[in-house]
């Protein structure tokens, strides 16, 4: 198991964990994927035939709070390169190799928020970037044993939110995740081939739903309901 | 008027041909929105509220043909930079000013692509960001008068497919789209306050018909119909 991210203190201890706790051996690989250099070098990593990676698991990416024209132009940027340029890049490095083995799994971690108009969020387009991405890729790697996924999950307990600046407190507990559930149900999803992974039942129906309404309808009710978005 | 493109020569052509045929005044700025500075050169003039800009169209953009897992990461990185860097930035540029002066339109040329799975494609995930990115600046827009609205044309005589190395003799007739239906329909669509354009009564309804069939048997029916990809 490789573990990538940018705080070491924090890899380090998790990968402590993984080790004492399921026995497995752990790499830890500091890099900070806002960062071109070190973007090249995670990849580099994923390429490596000798050391080959059998699933990739892009998950990092975050959201932000405030409106769209006061956010820094550097903080877009960041976005834009953790939340599309990484999950782009990693994901070619590792399916280059798995095409050769005829195996592999790719989870690009996106969000229910790709599917609907979330005011002036940057985050939601980029999550619309990455489901579209993995559908497409998925389509054309069907039948060579590489499978790629969107993993679109809802709300769900991590520090996310916090980090993106939300208040979640009026959000009603039906719509709140465990992670245990997002993983099991999206590892179910892969296993039968799904290109897109939707954990918990009320987000699969607000999905299909949202499909359903029209966009200016769902645009409004999304604008009500969801916390913290200005 | 001012023009932006990487091609002096033809920038000089295109703005002779304005100036005597419509009497305006036009200014020409030579940049390549691939790259982060010529970006940034852009945005200034975009954001110089002496010279405000009324109208912002981000037209620039491009598919590439062939595999995903062959393309030269420079292509991707290109890609990402033209079709979702450029859009993300020079509609930070214009709306700051936009809104204080309590008006301005805001045009992102996005595609039909954008709603649809097309089989490894990272031109049609640029453009669902594209699409996510626009609907949502619109609704946080409502009512400041700034309009943003996402223009999604399909199949257009320019030589668009050509550079994207589209093999198009296949596409039935009736889905090639004229440059100036495109330009009229979508225009009427910004005056009607439209999030979203989508120009020609056949894409209309391929986009509507796309959201109430399964994901699974568009992506088989794209999959089989789109020309030249793979």
């Amino acid at each position: 198991m490789v573990l990538v991210a940018r705080d070491t203190a924090r890899l380090e201890e998790l990968a402590d964990r993984l080790r004492t706790r399921h026995n497995v051996r752990v790499e830890v690989l500091t890099a900070d994927l806002a960062d071109a250099a070190q973007r090249a070098t995670v990849a580099e990593r994923v390429a490596d035939t000798a050391q080959p990676v059998d699933v990739l698991v892009n998950n990092a990416g975050f959201g932000t709070g405030g409106a769209f024209w006061d956010l820094p132009e550097e903080v877009l940027r960041e976005q834009l390169d953790v939340n599309v340029a990484a999950v782009l890049e990693l994901t070619r490095a590792a399916v280059r190799g798995m095409r050769e083995r005829g195996r592999g799994d790719v989870i690009n971690v996106a969000s229910v928020a790709g599917f609907f108009t979330v005011s002036g969020s940057t985050y939601a387009a980029t999550k619309a970037y990455v489901i579209a991405f993995s559908e497409g890729l998925a389509t054309s790697l069907a039948g060579t044993g590489v499978r790629v996924m969107a993993l679109c999950p809802g709300f769900t307990q991590t520090e996310f939110h916090q980090r993106a600046g939300l208040e979640m407190s009026k959000l009603p507990r039906a719509f709140w995740l465990q992670a245990d559930q997002v993983v099991h149900e999206s590892l179910a999803d892969l296993r039968a081939g799904k290109a897109v992974s939707i954990p918990g039942a009320q987000y699969k129906a607000l999905v299909a739903v949202g499909r359903l309404i029209p966009k200016k309808l769902q645009r409004m009710v999304v604008t009500r309901t969801v916390p913290g978005r200005t």
